[in-house]
């Protein structure tokens, strides 16, 4: 992984600021053949969007993905087909803001990258995080969207299991649940709890954390590699790519540290069908770098949003203390949309796996 | 990351196994002029190697690190320097007894990646894990002794926090204490509970996981990038490499979905000494993905050794129902080495983003 | 280098086809503080855009780069300052003309990529060569031109020396003639036997040759690696990389296989002004990988442009004989607009190695 | 290609200097079950090895190949078996001297990177060049030796096809001949012109450059890309990694400027079988980066070895002007040896090809 471009064989570099003129993909070592129409893409962009709930940043984006290159059109006139070449996408940015920013223009907002971005760069944009805006984000779903068709049968979808200390019941857990509500939360009973405290959360201009649950099914036995490039390792990679994300856990995660030999290796049976059976699956679909055949979870903990309304101790660039409140459209818990950009980035590093492992073992599914 | 290669300027190659004759690893991009000594690396490997005490596997390796190639001897004929060529450097296995894995050649034990290496090779090592053993990590440790120094004045400290459901008090917290019991603790009022809590894990032949906490101190500011590459990642790619772990965190890690954005955001000011001053370090020394100057924080999880004595249902790979029972000398608690395993890593990337800095900006510390 | 990237500091991706809305590169890895003009870039791509004589294709197209992200602009309104964040610009097809194309939309042209394309991805851009056409290369002088700011002092210049078997007299070599005939030839004298050959060619539908050569002046010495990653080897294959080019050589290149070792290394002297002199430049600036600090010296040959009106034998898709002509407005002579094309090669393989020399070694100049 | 590893799906990384106790490559993504054994590899070697006749260098180096991990032994005991994990091979070195270079230690040798060594690193191992030793490809061959297991059917086999002035004729091209002579000569004819032209050159202690050619048969059609990832172009970026090579063509190479577009791109039928046949090779078995199904032809140019005993001007790292003649033992003609070197590197290329079209298209063959 470097710079910004991820993956080795399913290869994607992201581009765009915030506050520029646009933003997009390259998808690069796309197989040849697959077959995805504009309205599958922008399905998935929906998901993402700003502006759909009174949870989320009122900012207002088409998100609207261009299609320029890496595809024919099938005779439908709608399907468009990869040959093989890269894939670039452009998604323009039309609501953009920057007078919302001029305040803050030298003050290094808590929480935020201000403060690295000068040290590092010496220059900085800014408008609106520049690079490490949630906007950049659309570049990464617009990727999944395609990364999805890659590994035939395989299902992604992630839910929200967590905001602030409001856990789900995982008990109540049902996937059609997923989309009846502005959380992606799977279970009905906590959208009430969650709606009250986030209003709450909302009113006072703060923010808070959220946890992200991710499930890939139907992910063929084998991909990834024993000690580097594991494929939990490479999930966790991208899973920490997304802005705001502090932690990983792959199946139990930080759970397997209380837990015994005994309670947390899946032991196996032979199924009724003659195919192997785990009977359980504490390790989240992968042993030793690879996939077992078993569903793969993955979650990530993402810390609360940075820009708040209330007054925060902090300096600006010319060595002044100030005091900085963060005005703008912003989300109250981040973590909400951070759902569908976790669902992309599972699916890219299962994507990149498969090819990988056709292209050393010859092996497919 | 790709295959048995990590890093992009300062690049690792592991290979070996745990019952080959050697196993080893190449430093590539190595800076030109950096003076150890073997001695000095020695040192590190001898805080990692098996048959310290009772809580590890009695398997007794020397661990001695023979350098191949890269370096040139100082006139003194014992400080070694690197001239800017990789550096190769190997391990013998000394101790392996391959009779004890007989029995389980075709059979799979719960937890271990026998199971996916069969499925994803189609042939496989069953000698003690092959290229998942954690022999493997001798070599990453070998590599981090010489990523310590390219960074000058970067300290990386790693501690033990958690075995099963016993934590360490932070309160307590003493680095003196780490190299005094054989836990890595930093607390000495846990010792002697980990010490009866293992021994009973150990004589059932059971096991129990584990967290690990690194602390870099030292680490410049700027390191890092805002979104793809960020520091934090790759942070968290190399550890959940290390075999057996399942979660990372950085900072507040999966604390901050319960916090709200003014606690958890980082406040500033200018310090007495006109430079500039964070209040706390929830963000783990890094924002946006780039370091901060603070402490950089990471935490990882690892499993239970798979390796018990109890008999587990798994099959055969002639798809038979068995019973598996591990034999050999394995780590009751193998997160207990996972202790400079997680340091070197750590300090494989800050030497990785350390070069990658300098080369894209210029700036030098 | 994989895939469509290349670089390892210095970064450039690119995508799009030549019958498509668009095409561009993402330019990721470029230094902070880089400052350039939109006029600058447009320049560079001028001298590559189609159109400008009767010697090359009479496609026209603008070639307008638009900057999509990366950069701030200075606040006189024109100058753009990167920020290092990727780069991403795009140009837009204008006059792409598919029906050109309908008849060889299933014949496969002798020398194009027709067969090999369907043969490798089992589905083709019939139109004007897909990827391979010549319009990629428009995307190159881009990111050329950004490289070619990031090495302070470096000028890089190329010139067309050969044509068919008509080559430049090197004793008239001229840098100021180059941009005074429609060839760039350094030498005055050849212009007109060039004019009159391809006339010839051009009007008998035919197609020829070519030889440029490309010459990086200013480079600091110590770019480059001993053996993989030398400074020549990463130029060679990215001036292979251009399209339809067959050959490459380093300095004395072929010719060197003819000379004894008397005659071909160069020796050196201390210079007046107390600095080291070579008395010779037979290595084409580059001892073992890595840069001398003479110019660089760098040249490809070029094949003849596959498409010709003259009937040629060929197959079609669905395996029958076929005779084929290509219409359409092709380049007489591909080689001509390749001398751009060369010079971004090399300016962009010097600028990665300036990133890469100054990360690995701390060195600046 | 960046450092000392080339490579994307299989992926070899060398390490060793000329003067240290031994040199070596690890061999990583080689797919599982591939069979070899131990005479296989060293077949290879002892084509390469020094001493062999009185045209190359009187080194003597037994060059055995250490194969330490990756590998399963056959119940036969001797056959090798892949097992998918990483292949670290090793050679030691046996017969260096470094008393012969004491002189030298200081001095730059014209043509060699001596200079450049120390303006890059500002440290040198004087020893007999150090990494850029001939040396060094030994490993280069180990490695290729897997590389041929990887793509059933191809065979990749490399001439001498020209000393100095003195070129092979063609049409006595005969493949049994090369293996009769010294100096890997396709053409029995000019053996006695090259052994009488190589006593004289070798006598008066100096050196002469010389021209390779590998052709590899059986290369699947597919394997390659467009533009970025060129079959040719990564073939070309191996050949110019070997030291001293200067200049690298396929097919009709430099000789394709002289030629028209009907000259020069081959042309098609079905063929007797019902399978498509092209009617010449000037494309070098590769059309648009992509390998046609006919044989890959690669040519590179090696320099005469710069070790001469004549005096030549130079200056030493004092900036003092001096004398260097190079005492040791040397090649006279380094471009004979560089014969299995240059097929390990077409070998290499084709197998990762190989691995990454698999990998993308899903194609095997």
């Amino acid at each position: 992984m470097s710079h910004n471009t991820f993956g080795h064989l399913f290869r994607v570099t992201t581009w765009g600021e915030s506050h520029g003129p646009s933003l997009g993909c390259v998808v690069d070592g796309c197989p040849p053949g697959l077959r995805f129409t504009q309205a599958e893409i922008q399905a998935w962009m929906d998901k993402r969007k700003p502006g759909q709930s009174r949870f989320v940043t009122q900012r207002r984006e088409e998100d609207f993905v261009k299609v320029l290159s890496g595809v024919m059109l099938d005779e439908d006139g709608t399907t468009m087909i990869s040959t093989g070449t890269p894939i670039s996408m452009l998604i323009e940015n039309t609501d953009q803001r920057s007078k919302d920013y001029g305040e803050i223009a030298r003050r290094y907002r808590p929480g935020h990258a201000d403060y690295t971005y000068d040290l590092k760069y010496g220059i900085r944009d800014y408008r609106g995080g520049g690079r490490s805006s949630a906007r950049e984000t659309a570049a990464r779903v617009a990727a999944g969207a395609i990364a999805r068709k890659v590994v035939p049968g395989v299902t992604v979808r992630g839910a929200l299991i967590q905001i602030g200390k409001h856990k789900i019941n995982r008990n109540n857990w049902d996937w059609a649940q997923v989309d009846q509500n502005p959380f992606f939360a799977p279970d009905p009973e906590i959208v009430h709890v969650w709606e009250e405290y986030l209003d709450g959360i909302r009113k006072s201009g703060s923010s808070v954390g959220a946890v992200v649950e991710v499930i890939a099914e139907g992910v063929p036995a084998g991909l990834g590699a024993p000690i580097y490039g594991k494929l939990d390792q490479d999930i966790a990679s991208l899973l920490m790519s997304i802005n705001a994300v502090k932690g990983v856990e792959i199946g139990n995660g930080f759970g397997a540290a209380e837990l015994s030999g005994e309670e947390n290796a899946d032991e196996m049976r032979m199924g009724n069908d003659g195919k192997p059976l785990f009977l359980s699956n504490h390790a989240g679909g992968i042993l030793g770098g690879i996939s077992t055949g078993q569903p793969v979870i993955a979650r990530f903990a993402i810390k609360p949003t940075s820009s708040i309304l209330t007054e925060r101790q902090s300096i600006d660039a010319d060595g002044n203390n100030v005091e900085v409140r963060t005005k703008g459209r912003h989300d109250p818990c981040v973590g909400i949309r951070a759902v569908p950009i976790g669902e992309a980035m599972v699916a890219c590093a299962i994507a990149d796996h498969f090819l990988r492992h056709r292209g050393q073992t010859g092996q497919s599914i």
